[in-house]
């Protein structure tokens, strides 16, 4: 969707021509964004944003025929806006004069290196969409354009040009730093991109704009959830210690060590429990993080299987239940460490694929997402994904943890913190089936004619998503989206299907009631209402997702 | 509960007495009642109905006191009728008379061997309550007593002969025969209690009051799924038919081959893709039989493992997706036999238990269910149970009957018989998690002070149902209702809960808007509404379960 909205100036049958069918798009989306991982989210491996296109596949000549309608946008672009950049004389602003200028009343600034723009003017000609421009505004671009190749074209570079208006002063030029007695204080920089939900410790979603834009979800905008601290842990010290049975010594692996297991690489979404918590907050105040619809993300996973680390270690499958503890290396100022468990069977089940990961999207783990190692337990609820992994043991029950016992469970409505037995319900593993809508947003004015709805759906335990049903009237009428055509595995559907789909708006109609409900292939589906799945912690909300727009008159 | 209300000559305080706590009752509900299957439901093994009390559990001592006050109870209502019953003479009746007393306007008549009786004055005083009583007006008593074994206590007949009023006439004393020229002449005799929904081929469901009375169901009232006249099959003679993978010879096996694999023995819930259709139909006519909540069932089913036959066969796991597919040896006029399919994963996971079963609760499979052998899919949807099986076979897709391909698929609610594209919708395997309220009834009238509400909840895929909420105002409150004490295996729960909410009627309610909603162990819930998850074939019917009723003033 990124070039889907070209530059207004170019004509309308050019234009025409750009439009591929959604499918291809989706089908090829991961090839021909060859994102790496961003440096800011990644502290411990200090590379450059290296952006590329793919020169191994068939879209690549699309894509040349898309760059050359981009370069003539581009063109025009330059020919509207060259003599007015000409006028403008170069001067000195600090960041803080930037960040000042983030709207169109203020006009809309971005940096890029250390020059500074004022791209207010070229705001609705961006092809990607204003919106997706807008988030920049204030603050720079590299982050942005380092999860979209698109933008390493000299072209792109030209346009921007006629837009200068000056360079940043010399000391903002220098990435900003955080004070050190905060424990937070080694915490990574993060991409400016996400919506930040809690600072400390750090809680942030990508919008909803940049959440489907690829299926694979780019390291930097991974949702991010955090209990406490991120520790900064050295690889070359790093060891992983793995409780063997009774009689066994324990295993010390190195991240050298657990190479040395066979790479197991997949596809997974994970998802928080608390995800669109902010509807059932609407409703009735619930304890937790405001949540809106991105805390649900996707990337490749790649690290060794658990089963065949535990079959090392000695274990094996039990004729009683047991389970596999892990605890976190990020610990409170008490020394507690974060912990959750999953039944010993899911983690012994080669078909479960549960990996202590160590590469994420084809590089080292983020530090925000467990360097050097975290689990990940394909269609259970994010929780269980431990992260900045110490330790593993086999035990009789459940992890200990606050975070396995005292949270992460689902509750009656009537249940309120007096009344609450937290001894009575089961520990969240696999999640419901959930969808929502990312596009278009929440009060958006949308053209009458044609509109297009965009969003996600994923269920858990494996269980593949087999069609999303949307509504333009509140529910009473239903159409089905056209889903992605990424792989869905049998039983080991772990990752999302984005889906979208292109309906005339009613004649007449001055707003639609957008809703979205996915079904999964045990025909599980989505509730009506939010109210009757209301919960004190706010976890499991997946009731239809509403939006609610204008339509342009 | 069907001693719950005891005679009301009964003291207040003897009753009170009686009153066991539900979860002890629920508990040995199983083992108090052995219930042999019942010959009409099973012409191939002749046997009479055998009613015994289990001597060798605690429970005993329990039912000793309830046998001495119900045999209290038993003296008082003798002593009441004793009079009425000795001014009577006896008369012949036809059994076509006796049918046309089935009312309290034409009195209500039933009969036991060859003696006819009038119970109106008793069903009021039925300790198991008018409601059960009632089931059997106008008919024979004996398939009721053969479900409850309480009923074979000798104070039991001699309340029951004070109320004779005749004997049938000699020729009525034969049961019914069929006409041989129907292919569903030799349709075995089926139990009165059931609901029919279709005569010819067979479908009939246990009424509400019989169907959670009891945690496994028994054989003579489960719910019959036929598609085709029941064939008769002659158990000495009975081959099934293994086809081996390339270069293997098939199997020939006869049920004695089929005993020798290691017994393995299950309480599985079957469940029909329609169960709860009506509340379907009542919004918009859908193709299919009217089941009412009563399309589900819990048996107690033995036989050999699926994946110990097929290795023995020679098949192992393939690394593309592949499909047992099992053929029935019942078919239509044109030879086309019942057919369906599953995965072989699931096939060949001994964890899944796939059974080919020829025991249901202890007894060799009634001719309705498949004698002598069926399949039982833990977890999965009853159309793939397939009956009176004849072939198994191992191929590369689904099997190509018209049940698996062109029907018990889900679909969206704008799809209709024009638009519908089958294979654009995968076949229904694992169900949807399910409840439904069978105490009260529709339109019944409660008593003011407090209200029971009972009935099932039930998830496929061997989630447990961890939770079921009960609301009494039509779902802007709800309350948690107290699950039965039943083991549920984790991963392989693959039989319901019966669960009961005793609940104070809010003061001055003239009715009440009873609803139902469960929770399964992946936290997926029922939809609200069934507008939404409406489809053409009235399929995956299991929106909250409501029932309205009145409160007496």
């Amino acid at each position: 969707m990124l070039l889907l909205l070209l530059h207004r100036a170019v004509a309308p049958g050019l234009r025409q021509a750009c439009r591929l069918s959604f499918s291809s798009r989706l089908k090829s989306t991961h090839s021909r964004l060859c994102i790496q991982a961003c440096s800011t989210n990644d502290s411990s491996q200090h590379q450059c944003p290296s952006l590329a296109f793919s020169t191994e596949n068939s879209s690549t000549r699309g894509w040349r025929v898309m760059g050359t309608l981009l370069g003539l946008g581009a063109v025009l672009a330059y020919h509207d806006h060259r003599c007015r950049a000409a006028q403008k004389s170069p001067h000195i602003y600090t960041r803080e004069e930037v960040k000042s200028h983030s709207s169109p009343e203020t006009r809309i600034w971005v940096t890029l290196g250390s020059e500074v723009f004022d791209v207010t003017d070229f705001v609705d000609l961006h092809p990607g969409g204003p919106s997706k421009l807008m988030l920049a505004a204030g603050g720079p671009l590299e982050p942005f354009w380092a999860l979209y190749a698109v933008h390493s074209q000299s072209h792109v570079r030209e346009i921007l040009a006629q837009y200068k208006i000056g360079e940043l002063s010399p000391e903002d030029k220098l990435p900003p730093t955080l004070k050190t007695s905060d424990p937070y204080a080694n915490d990574p920089v993060r991409h400016p991109a996400l919506k930040v939900n809690s600072q400390r410790p750090f809680n942030a979603e990508p919008p909803p704009e940049l959440l489907t834009e690829t299926y694979i979800t780019p390291n930097p905008i991974f949702f991010t959830r955090n209990h406490l601290p991120v520790p900064n842990l050295d690889p070359d010290t790093y060891r992983l210690h793995i409780v063997g049975p009774p009689g066994r010594k324990p295993l010390s692996l190195s991240l050298d060590d657990l190479h040395q297991f066979p790479k197991h690489e997949i596809t997974v979404t994970l998802q928080c429990a608390g995800n669109r918590r902010s509807e059932m907050s609407q409703l009735k105040e619930v304890r937790g993080l405001e949540w809106r619809t991105g805390a649900i993300s996707t990337a490749r996973w790649a690290g060794a299987r658990l089963c065949d680390v535990l079959a090392k270690a000695g274990h094996q499958l039990r004729a009683t239940e047991a389970h596999v503890c892990f605890e976190g290396l990020d610990s409170d100022p008490t020394g507690t460490a974060y912990g959750a468990s999953i039944p010993l069977a899911r983690a012994m089940d080669p078909e479960a694929e549960v990996l202590l990961a160590y590469e994420m999207n084809g590089q080292p783990l983020p530090r925000d997402h467990g360097f050097p190692v975290r689990v990940v337990v394909p269609g259970v609820v994010g929780a269980r994904h431990v992260k900045w992994l110490g330790k593993v043991s086999v035990e009789p029950e459940e992890s200990h943890s606050h975070w396995q016992r005292r949270d992460y469970k689902g509750f009656c409505p009537s249940v309120d913190w007096d009344s609450v037995d937290f001894d009575s319900s089961p520990s969240i593993q696999e999640l419901p089936v959930q969808s929502a809508i990312t596009e278009p947003k929440e009060g958006e004015m949308v053209e009458a004619g044609e509109v297009t709805v965009k969003g996600y759906a994923w269920s858990g335990g494996g269980r593949a998503v087999i069609r999303v049903d949307v509504s333009l009237d509140g529910g009473l009428t239903w159409q089905v989206a056209e889903l992605d055509r990424e792989e869905q595995r049998p039983r080991k559907a772990w990752a999302w299907r984005l889906w979208q789909l292109q309906a005339p708006v009613p004649p007449g109609k001055k707003e639609l009631n957008i809703v979205c409900k996915a079904v999964d292939d045990s025909y599980n589906v989505q509730p009506d209402t939010v109210g009757p799945i209301w919960n004190l912690r706010g976890v499991l909300s997946n009731a239809w997702h509403r939006v609610h727009v204008r339509v342009a008159s």
